[in-house]
């Protein structure tokens, strides 16, 4: 199976990379950006018997490692 | 709109993030994980009058700033 995992901040939570992008859109002359936000985008093969099984196992890997609970959120795909 | 975009390594060219989580993941106990792929994922809001016009400044805006042509490769999705 192929996951795609996006680790986002949290609603509310300062992203500063995200306000450096938005900035250098609008220096760009992209004046119609707003609300710009940065996050990860990671991409794993996983070998797992089932879909249930490998939506537990990706929820563990996220909030021991790939994710950060406290100030960011994440959500992602299975692809068979 | 709200915009999603998503920028990754071209295939072949070497991920040092990815095999660093790779081996972290491994390290605790997923030694299912293979072939990790770390990326950006970016969230904009863009006004365009249209979705192609919309289409047409995001590829402009991946090409000049959000991505790196020669070594990343971007796709997007538009929810209206």
């Amino acid at each position: 199976m192929r996951i795609r995992i996006f680790v986002c901040l949290k609603e509310g939570v300062l992203d500063p990379q995200g306000k450096a992008v938005e900035r250098s859109l609008h220096s760009l002359g992209y004046q119609e950006v707003r609300d710009v936000r940065v996050g990860k985008y990671i991409e794993i093969s996983l070998d797992a018997p089932s879909r249930p099984a490998a939506e537990a196992r990706i929820r563990e890997m996220c909030d021991k490692l790939l994710a950060n609970p406290v100030i960011e959120d994440y959500r992602f795909e299975i692809q068979e």
